[in-house]
Protein backbone atom coordinates (compact mmCIF):
# COMPACT_ATOMS: atom_id res chain seq x y z
CA UNK A 1 0.00 0.00 0.00
CA UNK A 2 1.61 3.38 -0.86
CA UNK A 3 2.77 5.48 1.98
CA UNK A 4 0.23 8.51 1.31
CA UNK A 5 -3.02 5.45 1.35
CA UNK A 6 -1.53 4.26 4.20
CA UNK A 7 -1.89 7.83 5.83
CA UNK A 8 -5.74 8.28 4.51
CA UNK A 9 -6.66 4.59 5.97
CA UNK A 10 -5.16 5.53 9.24
CA UNK A 11 -6.75 9.06 9.53
CA UNK A 12 -10.10 7.87 8.24
CA UNK A 13 -10.44 5.00 10.66
CA UNK A 14 -9.16 7.37 13.47
CA UNK A 15 -11.94 9.85 12.64
CA UNK A 16 -14.79 8.33 12.51
CA UNK A 17 -14.48 6.51 15.59
CA UNK A 18 -14.32 9.48 17.34
CA UNK A 19 -16.81 10.96 15.17
CA UNK A 20 -18.78 7.60 17.08
CA UNK A 21 -17.85 9.25 20.03
CA UNK A 22 -19.53 12.07 19.58
CA UNK A 23 -22.63 10.56 18.39
CA UNK A 24 -22.83 8.25 21.85
CA UNK A 25 -21.75 11.40 24.46
CA UNK A 26 -25.21 13.22 23.00
CA UNK A 27 -27.20 10.25 24.38
CA UNK A 28 -27.51 12.02 27.90
CA UNK A 29 -30.74 11.56 29.56
CA UNK A 30 -31.62 15.25 28.56
CA UNK A 31 -31.04 14.97 24.80
CA UNK A 32 -32.88 11.78 24.38
CA UNK A 33 -35.83 13.77 25.98
CA UNK A 34 -35.09 16.85 23.04
CA UNK A 35 -35.24 13.95 20.92
CA UNK A 36 -38.56 12.34 21.56
CA UNK A 37 -40.23 15.98 21.57
CA UNK A 38 -38.66 17.52 18.47
CA UNK A 39 -36.73 14.31 16.27
CA UNK A 40 -36.05 16.38 13.27
CA UNK A 41 -33.82 18.80 14.98
CA UNK A 42 -31.90 16.50 16.91
CA UNK A 43 -30.88 14.50 13.72
CA UNK A 44 -30.14 17.57 12.02
CA UNK A 45 -28.04 18.85 14.91
CA UNK A 46 -26.17 15.28 15.28
CA UNK A 47 -25.59 14.64 11.70
CA UNK A 48 -24.31 18.25 10.94
CA UNK A 49 -22.38 18.48 13.74
CA UNK A 50 -20.52 14.85 12.67
CA UNK A 51 -20.54 16.34 9.25
CA UNK A 52 -18.70 19.16 10.27
CA UNK A 53 -16.31 17.16 12.45
CA UNK A 54 -15.10 15.10 9.77
CA UNK A 55 -15.02 17.57 6.93
CA UNK A 56 -13.28 19.96 9.51
CA UNK A 57 -10.46 16.75 9.72
CA UNK A 58 -9.89 16.23 6.02
CA UNK A 59 -10.26 19.72 5.03
CA UNK A 60 -7.14 20.43 7.18
CA UNK A 61 -5.01 17.30 6.71
CA UNK A 62 -5.57 16.71 3.28
CA UNK A 63 -6.31 20.36 1.79
CA UNK A 64 -6.42 19.06 -2.13
CA UNK A 65 -8.71 16.37 -1.90
CA UNK A 66 -12.61 16.83 -2.20
CA UNK A 67 -15.63 16.22 -0.25
CA UNK A 68 -19.23 14.69 -0.94
CA UNK A 69 -21.60 14.94 2.43
CA UNK A 70 -25.03 14.56 3.08
CA UNK A 71 -25.05 17.72 5.01
CA UNK A 72 -23.71 19.84 2.31
CA UNK A 73 -20.47 21.10 4.06
CA UNK A 74 -19.05 19.26 1.14
CA UNK A 75 -19.07 20.24 -2.55
CA UNK A 76 -21.13 20.00 -5.39
CA UNK A 77 -18.74 17.79 -8.01
CA UNK A 78 -19.25 17.05 -11.65
CA UNK A 79 -16.14 15.31 -11.46
CA UNK A 80 -15.06 11.92 -10.36
CA UNK A 81 -11.24 13.31 -10.81
CA UNK A 82 -8.78 13.45 -7.59
CA UNK A 83 -9.82 12.12 -4.55
CA UNK A 84 -13.17 12.44 -3.17
CA UNK A 85 -14.63 11.23 -0.03
CA UNK A 86 -18.25 10.63 0.12
CA UNK A 87 -19.49 11.09 3.66
CA UNK A 88 -22.67 10.12 5.57
CA UNK A 89 -22.68 11.54 9.31
CA UNK A 90 -25.31 9.45 9.93
CA UNK A 91 -26.63 6.93 7.58
CA UNK A 92 -30.15 5.63 9.32
CA UNK A 93 -31.60 9.01 10.53
CA UNK A 94 -35.15 7.26 11.37
CA UNK A 95 -33.61 4.91 13.48
CA UNK A 96 -31.20 7.27 15.07
CA UNK A 97 -34.12 9.00 16.59
CA UNK A 98 -36.16 6.45 17.37
CA UNK A 99 -33.90 3.60 18.38
CA UNK A 100 -30.65 5.20 19.29
CA UNK A 101 -29.26 2.42 17.23
CA UNK A 102 -28.60 0.73 14.04
CA UNK A 103 -27.74 3.99 12.56
CA UNK A 104 -23.80 3.83 10.96
CA UNK A 105 -21.60 6.17 9.84
CA UNK A 106 -20.19 5.64 6.78
CA UNK A 107 -17.34 6.69 4.55
CA UNK A 108 -15.88 5.94 0.97
CA UNK A 109 -12.59 7.32 -0.47
CA UNK A 110 -12.19 7.12 -3.99
CA UNK A 111 -9.57 7.70 -6.25
CA UNK A 112 -10.66 8.96 -9.88
CA UNK A 113 -13.98 7.11 -9.87
CA UNK A 114 -12.41 4.06 -8.17
CA UNK A 115 -13.59 2.91 -4.43
CA UNK A 116 -9.98 2.59 -2.70
CA UNK A 117 -10.75 2.64 1.66
CA UNK A 118 -14.57 2.06 2.73
CA UNK A 119 -15.70 2.87 6.24
CA UNK A 120 -19.11 2.03 8.06
CA UNK A 121 -19.27 2.11 11.62
CA UNK A 122 -22.11 1.02 13.33
CA UNK A 123 -21.62 3.18 16.75
CA UNK A 124 -23.88 1.74 19.03
CA UNK A 125 -22.33 -1.73 18.83
CA UNK A 126 -19.18 -0.96 18.19
CA UNK A 127 -18.21 -2.17 15.11
CA UNK A 128 -16.50 -0.68 11.92
CA UNK A 129 -16.02 -2.37 9.13
CA UNK A 130 -13.98 -1.70 7.13
CA UNK A 131 -11.51 -2.43 3.78
CA UNK A 132 -9.07 -1.10 1.22
CA UNK A 133 -9.09 -2.39 -1.76
CA UNK A 134 -6.99 -5.48 -2.42
CA UNK A 135 -5.72 -5.28 0.91
CA UNK A 136 -9.40 -7.70 2.37
CA UNK A 137 -12.37 -6.15 4.29
CA UNK A 138 -12.37 -6.37 7.85
CA UNK A 139 -15.43 -6.08 10.57
CA UNK A 140 -13.21 -4.61 13.68
CA UNK A 141 -9.90 -7.06 13.70
CA UNK A 142 -11.56 -10.27 11.86
CA UNK A 143 -10.85 -10.68 8.51
CA UNK A 144 -14.59 -11.10 6.68
CA UNK A 145 -14.67 -14.04 4.64
CA UNK A 146 -15.51 -14.12 0.82
CA UNK A 147 -18.91 -14.39 0.31
CA UNK A 148 -20.19 -17.50 -0.97
CA UNK A 149 -23.00 -18.42 -3.40
CA UNK A 150 -26.09 -18.71 -2.41
CA UNK A 151 -29.43 -19.90 -3.83
CA UNK A 152 -32.70 -17.20 -3.93
CA UNK A 153 -34.57 -20.03 -2.24
CA UNK A 154 -32.13 -19.93 0.87
CA UNK A 155 -31.54 -16.08 0.63
CA UNK A 156 -32.06 -13.61 3.35
CA UNK A 157 -32.35 -10.52 1.84
CA UNK A 158 -32.88 -6.67 2.92
CA UNK A 159 -35.78 -5.13 1.27
CA UNK A 160 -38.09 -2.81 2.56
CA UNK A 161 -42.13 -3.57 2.29
CA UNK A 162 -42.73 -0.09 0.37
CA UNK A 163 -40.40 -1.49 -2.55
CA UNK A 164 -43.87 -4.48 -2.88
CA UNK A 165 -46.66 -1.96 -1.94
CA UNK A 166 -47.79 0.92 -4.98
CA UNK A 167 -44.78 3.67 -4.87
CA UNK A 168 -43.20 6.13 -6.95
CA UNK A 169 -40.03 3.78 -7.75
CA UNK A 170 -40.99 0.65 -9.02
CA UNK A 171 -43.77 -1.31 -10.03
CA UNK A 172 -44.59 -3.42 -7.17
CA UNK A 173 -44.95 -6.60 -8.87
CA UNK A 174 -41.84 -6.68 -9.92
CA UNK A 175 -40.08 -7.57 -6.57
CA UNK A 176 -43.27 -9.19 -5.34
CA UNK A 177 -42.55 -12.72 -6.84
CA UNK A 178 -38.45 -12.52 -4.86
CA UNK A 179 -40.53 -12.05 -1.57
CA UNK A 180 -42.25 -15.04 -2.11
CA UNK A 181 -39.08 -17.23 -3.43
CA UNK A 182 -36.57 -15.94 -0.79
CA UNK A 183 -35.92 -17.67 2.70
CA UNK A 184 -36.56 -14.45 4.36
CA UNK A 185 -36.50 -10.60 3.95
CA UNK A 186 -35.56 -8.00 6.83
CA UNK A 187 -35.67 -4.66 6.95
CA UNK A 188 -33.10 -2.20 9.19
CA UNK A 189 -33.31 1.24 7.89
CA UNK A 190 -30.16 2.49 7.42
CA UNK A 191 -28.29 1.55 3.88
CA UNK A 192 -24.80 1.59 5.32
CA UNK A 193 -25.99 -1.21 7.98
CA UNK A 194 -28.01 -3.40 5.62
CA UNK A 195 -24.50 -3.33 3.15
CA UNK A 196 -22.34 -3.85 5.87
CA UNK A 197 -24.48 -7.05 6.77
CA UNK A 198 -24.48 -8.09 3.27
CA UNK A 199 -20.43 -8.41 3.52
CA UNK A 200 -20.53 -9.99 6.99
CA UNK A 201 -22.64 -12.89 5.58
CA UNK A 202 -25.74 -11.71 7.68
CA UNK A 203 -27.77 -10.51 5.09
CA UNK A 204 -27.41 -12.51 1.34
CA UNK A 205 -28.63 -9.65 -1.03
CA UNK A 206 -29.88 -5.89 -0.10
CA UNK A 207 -32.31 -4.00 -3.03
CA UNK A 208 -33.52 -0.19 -2.62
CA UNK A 209 -34.94 1.82 -4.68
CA UNK A 210 -33.43 5.28 -4.16
CA UNK A 211 -29.58 6.46 -2.09
CA UNK A 212 -27.70 8.83 -2.73
CA UNK A 213 -24.02 8.03 -3.13
CA UNK A 214 -22.77 8.76 0.58
CA UNK A 215 -25.83 6.01 1.45
CA UNK A 216 -23.82 3.37 -0.64
CA UNK A 217 -20.28 4.50 -1.16
CA UNK A 218 -18.11 2.84 1.92
CA UNK A 219 -20.49 -0.10 1.45
CA UNK A 220 -19.51 -0.27 -2.24
CA UNK A 221 -16.09 -1.12 -1.39
CA UNK A 222 -16.05 -3.21 1.84
CA UNK A 223 -18.84 -5.40 -0.33
CA UNK A 224 -16.19 -5.62 -3.33
CA UNK A 225 -13.83 -6.42 -1.09
CA UNK A 226 -15.34 -9.37 -0.51
CA UNK A 227 -16.41 -10.35 -4.14
CA UNK A 228 -19.79 -9.16 -3.72
CA UNK A 229 -21.42 -7.70 -6.91
CA UNK A 230 -22.35 -3.60 -6.37
CA UNK A 231 -25.08 -2.54 -9.31
CA UNK A 232 -27.96 -0.49 -9.80
CA UNK A 233 -31.47 -2.69 -10.42
CA UNK A 234 -30.70 -2.69 -14.41
CA UNK A 235 -27.31 -3.63 -13.53
CA UNK A 236 -25.47 -0.65 -14.30
CA UNK A 237 -22.01 0.20 -12.12
CA UNK A 238 -22.87 2.64 -8.77
CA UNK A 239 -21.74 5.88 -9.76
CA UNK A 240 -20.62 8.39 -6.46
CA UNK A 241 -21.73 11.25 -7.99
CA UNK A 242 -25.42 10.10 -8.96
CA UNK A 243 -28.23 8.60 -6.90
CA UNK A 244 -29.88 5.40 -7.72
CA UNK A 245 -31.11 2.29 -7.12
CA UNK A 246 -29.18 -0.44 -5.49
CA UNK A 247 -29.04 -4.29 -5.59
CA UNK A 248 -26.00 -5.75 -3.91
CA UNK A 249 -25.07 -9.79 -3.66
CA UNK A 250 -22.72 -12.40 -4.42
CA UNK A 251 -22.52 -13.11 -7.90
CA UNK A 252 -24.43 -15.91 -8.38
CA UNK A 253 -27.47 -14.08 -6.37
CA UNK A 254 -27.11 -11.30 -8.12
CA UNK A 255 -27.32 -12.66 -11.72
CA UNK A 256 -30.11 -14.75 -10.49
CA UNK A 257 -32.14 -11.73 -9.05
CA UNK A 258 -31.38 -9.44 -12.20
CA UNK A 259 -32.53 -11.92 -14.59
CA UNK A 260 -34.73 -13.84 -13.11
CA UNK A 261 -37.08 -11.65 -11.09
CA UNK A 262 -36.07 -7.93 -12.42
CA UNK A 263 -35.57 -7.93 -15.95
CA UNK A 264 -38.32 -11.30 -16.34
CA UNK A 265 -40.72 -8.97 -17.59
CA UNK A 266 -38.29 -6.72 -20.18
CA UNK B 1 -45.67 -9.14 45.16
CA UNK B 2 -46.28 -12.24 47.42
CA UNK B 3 -43.20 -14.47 48.10
CA UNK B 4 -43.60 -16.97 45.95
CA UNK B 5 -43.92 -14.82 42.92
CA UNK B 6 -40.93 -12.78 43.88
CA UNK B 7 -39.07 -16.64 44.07
CA UNK B 8 -40.37 -17.43 40.68
CA UNK B 9 -39.40 -13.70 39.39
CA UNK B 10 -35.68 -14.25 40.82
CA UNK B 11 -35.18 -17.75 39.34
CA UNK B 12 -36.72 -17.04 35.89
CA UNK B 13 -34.14 -13.89 35.62
CA UNK B 14 -31.47 -16.05 36.70
CA UNK B 15 -31.84 -18.60 34.43
CA UNK B 16 -32.71 -17.15 31.07
CA UNK B 17 -29.44 -15.08 31.91
CA UNK B 18 -27.94 -18.66 32.07
CA UNK B 19 -29.20 -20.02 28.78
CA UNK B 20 -27.98 -16.75 27.03
CA UNK B 21 -24.55 -17.95 28.21
CA UNK B 22 -25.31 -21.49 27.11
CA UNK B 23 -25.89 -19.66 23.78
CA UNK B 24 -23.10 -17.38 23.70
CA UNK B 25 -20.58 -20.55 24.48
CA UNK B 26 -22.12 -22.00 21.44
CA UNK B 27 -20.61 -19.60 19.39
CA UNK B 28 -16.97 -20.73 18.88
CA UNK B 29 -15.58 -20.91 15.82
CA UNK B 30 -16.03 -24.68 14.53
CA UNK B 31 -19.60 -24.04 15.52
CA UNK B 32 -19.88 -21.11 13.77
CA UNK B 33 -18.39 -23.17 10.35
CA UNK B 34 -20.89 -25.92 11.50
CA UNK B 35 -24.07 -23.21 11.13
CA UNK B 36 -23.14 -22.29 8.16
CA UNK B 37 -22.97 -26.47 6.42
CA UNK B 38 -26.23 -27.66 8.19
CA UNK B 39 -27.67 -24.36 9.38
CA UNK B 40 -31.09 -26.36 10.75
CA UNK B 41 -29.30 -28.79 12.77
CA UNK B 42 -27.08 -26.13 14.72
CA UNK B 43 -31.25 -24.46 15.47
CA UNK B 44 -32.04 -27.67 16.52
CA UNK B 45 -29.69 -28.75 18.56
CA UNK B 46 -29.69 -25.14 20.64
CA UNK B 47 -33.09 -24.63 20.81
CA UNK B 48 -33.25 -28.37 22.28
CA UNK B 49 -30.61 -27.72 24.63
CA UNK B 50 -31.72 -24.59 25.82
CA UNK B 51 -35.07 -25.62 26.44
CA UNK B 52 -34.23 -28.17 27.94
CA UNK B 53 -32.09 -26.44 30.37
CA UNK B 54 -34.96 -24.18 31.40
CA UNK B 55 -37.01 -27.16 31.34
CA UNK B 56 -34.63 -28.93 34.22
CA UNK B 57 -34.46 -25.87 36.14
CA UNK B 58 -38.33 -25.35 36.59
CA UNK B 59 -39.25 -28.89 37.03
CA UNK B 60 -37.09 -29.28 39.62
CA UNK B 61 -37.84 -26.30 41.42
CA UNK B 62 -41.45 -25.65 40.67
CA UNK B 63 -42.74 -29.16 40.23
CA UNK B 64 -46.60 -28.32 40.24
CA UNK B 65 -46.28 -25.48 37.47
CA UNK B 66 -46.56 -26.52 33.90
CA UNK B 67 -44.60 -25.96 30.76
CA UNK B 68 -45.46 -25.02 26.86
CA UNK B 69 -42.38 -24.84 25.07
CA UNK B 70 -41.56 -25.04 21.51
CA UNK B 71 -39.40 -27.80 20.99
CA UNK B 72 -41.88 -30.14 22.93
CA UNK B 73 -40.15 -30.64 26.20
CA UNK B 74 -43.02 -29.18 27.78
CA UNK B 75 -46.60 -30.38 27.75
CA UNK B 76 -49.60 -30.51 25.53
CA UNK B 77 -51.64 -28.20 27.55
CA UNK B 78 -55.80 -27.47 27.35
CA UNK B 79 -56.27 -25.45 29.94
CA UNK B 80 -54.98 -22.32 31.41
CA UNK B 81 -55.37 -23.34 35.17
CA UNK B 82 -52.23 -23.44 37.70
CA UNK B 83 -48.92 -21.42 37.04
CA UNK B 84 -47.89 -22.06 33.44
CA UNK B 85 -44.60 -21.12 31.90
CA UNK B 86 -44.23 -20.54 28.19
CA UNK B 87 -40.73 -20.54 26.47
CA UNK B 88 -39.18 -19.96 23.57
CA UNK B 89 -35.68 -21.08 24.00
CA UNK B 90 -34.47 -19.17 20.39
CA UNK B 91 -37.00 -16.62 18.86
CA UNK B 92 -35.55 -15.88 15.96
CA UNK B 93 -33.86 -18.97 14.54
CA UNK B 94 -33.06 -17.92 11.31
CA UNK B 95 -31.35 -14.83 13.05
CA UNK B 96 -29.46 -17.15 15.02
CA UNK B 97 -27.92 -19.22 11.91
CA UNK B 98 -27.46 -16.27 9.41
CA UNK B 99 -26.31 -13.63 11.76
CA UNK B 100 -25.72 -14.91 14.87
CA UNK B 101 -27.14 -11.70 16.56
CA UNK B 102 -31.30 -10.32 16.58
CA UNK B 103 -32.56 -13.66 18.50
CA UNK B 104 -34.11 -13.53 21.91
CA UNK B 105 -34.99 -16.02 24.81
CA UNK B 106 -38.82 -15.44 25.89
CA UNK B 107 -40.49 -16.33 28.85
CA UNK B 108 -44.30 -15.22 30.04
CA UNK B 109 -44.96 -16.95 33.19
CA UNK B 110 -49.04 -16.85 33.98
CA UNK B 111 -51.42 -17.78 37.08
CA UNK B 112 -54.76 -19.33 35.30
CA UNK B 113 -54.37 -17.36 32.31
CA UNK B 114 -53.60 -14.02 33.57
CA UNK B 115 -49.56 -12.89 32.72
CA UNK B 116 -47.72 -12.53 35.64
CA UNK B 117 -44.23 -12.37 34.65
CA UNK B 118 -42.39 -11.20 31.13
CA UNK B 119 -38.73 -11.66 30.34
CA UNK B 120 -37.76 -11.38 26.81
CA UNK B 121 -33.12 -11.91 26.66
CA UNK B 122 -31.42 -10.18 23.73
CA UNK B 123 -28.62 -12.23 24.22
CA UNK B 124 -26.22 -10.41 21.96
CA UNK B 125 -26.93 -7.59 23.18
CA UNK B 126 -26.95 -8.29 26.84
CA UNK B 127 -30.38 -6.88 26.87
CA UNK B 128 -32.88 -8.55 29.39
CA UNK B 129 -36.89 -6.68 28.86
CA UNK B 130 -38.66 -7.54 32.17
CA UNK B 131 -41.78 -7.07 33.77
CA UNK B 132 -43.76 -8.38 36.48
CA UNK B 133 -47.94 -7.39 36.31
CA UNK B 134 -48.28 -4.36 38.46
CA UNK B 135 -44.72 -3.45 39.09
CA UNK B 136 -43.45 -1.98 35.70
CA UNK B 137 -41.43 -2.97 32.44
CA UNK B 138 -37.79 -2.41 32.80
CA UNK B 139 -34.83 -3.15 30.36
CA UNK B 140 -32.13 -4.56 32.08
CA UNK B 141 -32.02 -1.84 35.18
CA UNK B 142 -33.98 0.98 33.57
CA UNK B 143 -37.23 1.41 33.88
CA UNK B 144 -39.56 1.61 30.72
CA UNK B 145 -41.60 4.96 30.43
CA UNK B 146 -45.55 4.32 29.54
CA UNK B 147 -45.87 3.88 25.56
CA UNK B 148 -46.98 7.61 24.30
CA UNK B 149 -49.72 8.08 21.83
CA UNK B 150 -48.61 7.95 18.10
CA UNK B 151 -50.54 8.48 15.25
CA UNK B 152 -49.95 6.64 11.75
CA UNK B 153 -48.27 9.15 10.01
CA UNK B 154 -45.38 9.13 12.68
CA UNK B 155 -45.24 5.78 13.75
CA UNK B 156 -42.05 3.17 12.84
CA UNK B 157 -43.88 0.02 12.56
CA UNK B 158 -42.43 -3.92 12.55
CA UNK B 159 -43.89 -5.37 9.55
CA UNK B 160 -42.39 -7.96 7.31
CA UNK B 161 -43.10 -7.97 3.14
CA UNK B 162 -44.46 -11.26 3.22
CA UNK B 163 -47.70 -9.59 4.24
CA UNK B 164 -48.09 -7.13 1.69
CA UNK B 165 -47.21 -10.03 -1.08
CA UNK B 166 -49.34 -13.12 -1.78
CA UNK B 167 -49.82 -14.65 0.96
CA UNK B 168 -51.68 -17.37 3.39
CA UNK B 169 -52.75 -15.74 5.53
CA UNK B 170 -54.26 -12.22 5.00
CA UNK B 171 -55.14 -10.43 2.09
CA UNK B 172 -52.46 -8.37 0.54
CA UNK B 173 -54.06 -5.76 0.54
CA UNK B 174 -55.33 -5.35 3.64
CA UNK B 175 -52.48 -3.87 5.13
CA UNK B 176 -50.76 -2.42 2.12
CA UNK B 177 -52.28 1.59 2.72
CA UNK B 178 -50.97 0.79 6.10
CA UNK B 179 -47.25 0.76 4.48
CA UNK B 180 -47.83 3.91 2.49
CA UNK B 181 -48.77 5.84 5.39
CA UNK B 182 -46.89 5.04 8.21
CA UNK B 183 -43.08 7.01 8.75
CA UNK B 184 -41.26 3.53 7.80
CA UNK B 185 -41.47 -0.39 8.30
CA UNK B 186 -38.93 -2.11 9.93
CA UNK B 187 -38.42 -5.85 9.90
CA UNK B 188 -36.07 -8.11 12.57
CA UNK B 189 -37.05 -11.55 12.00
CA UNK B 190 -37.74 -11.88 15.33
CA UNK B 191 -41.09 -11.43 17.17
CA UNK B 192 -39.58 -11.26 20.95
CA UNK B 193 -37.00 -9.15 19.54
CA UNK B 194 -39.78 -6.88 18.06
CA UNK B 195 -42.28 -6.86 20.45
CA UNK B 196 -39.14 -5.79 23.55
CA UNK B 197 -38.88 -2.83 20.63
CA UNK B 198 -42.77 -1.99 21.00
CA UNK B 199 -42.34 -1.64 24.87
CA UNK B 200 -39.21 0.42 24.67
CA UNK B 201 -40.47 2.90 21.90
CA UNK B 202 -38.05 1.72 19.45
CA UNK B 203 -41.01 0.59 17.38
CA UNK B 204 -44.64 2.09 18.01
CA UNK B 205 -46.20 -1.08 16.66
CA UNK B 206 -45.66 -4.66 15.41
CA UNK B 207 -47.80 -7.09 13.28
CA UNK B 208 -47.74 -9.99 12.14
CA UNK B 209 -50.33 -13.05 11.19
CA UNK B 210 -48.79 -16.52 12.38
CA UNK B 211 -47.29 -16.49 15.84
CA UNK B 212 -47.21 -19.42 18.57
CA UNK B 213 -48.07 -18.81 21.87
CA UNK B 214 -44.27 -19.35 23.00
CA UNK B 215 -43.43 -16.28 20.26
CA UNK B 216 -45.82 -13.63 22.46
CA UNK B 217 -46.50 -14.75 25.84
CA UNK B 218 -43.34 -12.78 27.45
CA UNK B 219 -43.81 -10.15 24.86
CA UNK B 220 -47.53 -9.33 25.75
CA UNK B 221 -46.83 -9.04 29.65
CA UNK B 222 -44.05 -6.36 28.88
CA UNK B 223 -45.87 -4.58 26.63
CA UNK B 224 -49.36 -4.63 28.65
CA UNK B 225 -47.46 -3.25 31.61
CA UNK B 226 -45.94 -0.53 29.44
CA UNK B 227 -49.51 0.57 28.51
CA UNK B 228 -49.24 -1.25 25.66
CA UNK B 229 -52.33 -3.06 23.42
CA UNK B 230 -52.31 -6.54 22.46
CA UNK B 231 -54.50 -8.27 20.60
CA UNK B 232 -55.10 -10.74 17.35
CA UNK B 233 -55.59 -8.78 14.04
CA UNK B 234 -59.16 -9.09 14.82
CA UNK B 235 -58.77 -7.56 17.79
CA UNK B 236 -59.28 -10.55 19.90
CA UNK B 237 -57.38 -11.40 23.00
CA UNK B 238 -54.14 -13.31 22.86
CA UNK B 239 -54.64 -16.64 24.08
CA UNK B 240 -51.56 -18.23 25.31
CA UNK B 241 -52.66 -22.04 24.57
CA UNK B 242 -53.78 -20.70 20.63
CA UNK B 243 -51.69 -19.84 17.71
CA UNK B 244 -53.00 -16.31 16.29
CA UNK B 245 -52.16 -13.57 14.87
CA UNK B 246 -50.63 -10.41 16.33
CA UNK B 247 -51.22 -6.78 16.53
CA UNK B 248 -49.53 -4.90 19.39
CA UNK B 249 -49.06 -0.94 19.34
CA UNK B 250 -50.18 2.02 22.23
CA UNK B 251 -53.50 1.87 22.37
CA UNK B 252 -54.26 5.00 20.51
CA UNK B 253 -52.57 3.72 17.32
CA UNK B 254 -53.66 0.40 18.55
CA UNK B 255 -57.08 1.44 17.50
CA UNK B 256 -56.24 3.76 14.31
CA UNK B 257 -54.85 0.99 12.75
CA UNK B 258 -57.84 -1.76 13.93
CA UNK B 259 -60.33 0.75 12.53
CA UNK B 260 -59.03 2.75 9.67
CA UNK B 261 -56.74 -0.52 7.95
CA UNK B 262 -57.61 -4.10 9.23
CA UNK B 263 -61.68 -3.61 9.43
CA UNK B 264 -61.70 -0.62 7.03
CA UNK B 265 -63.32 -3.48 4.31
CA UNK B 266 -65.49 -4.92 6.73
Amino acid sequence: MEHIWKQIDTYAKQWIKQAGTLIKQSFSKELLIQAKSNPNDLVTNMDREVERFLVGKIRETFPSHHIIGEEGFGEDLESKEGVIWVIDPIDGTMNFVHQQRNFAISIGVFENGIGRIGLIYDVMHDELYHAFKGHGAFMNDIELPKLEPVQVKEAVIGLNSTWVTPNKRIDKEVLTPLVRDVRGTRSYGSAAIEMAYVAAGRLDAYITMRLSPWDFAGGKVIVEEVGGTTTTLDGAPLDILTKSSVLIANPILHSEILNNYVKRDQ
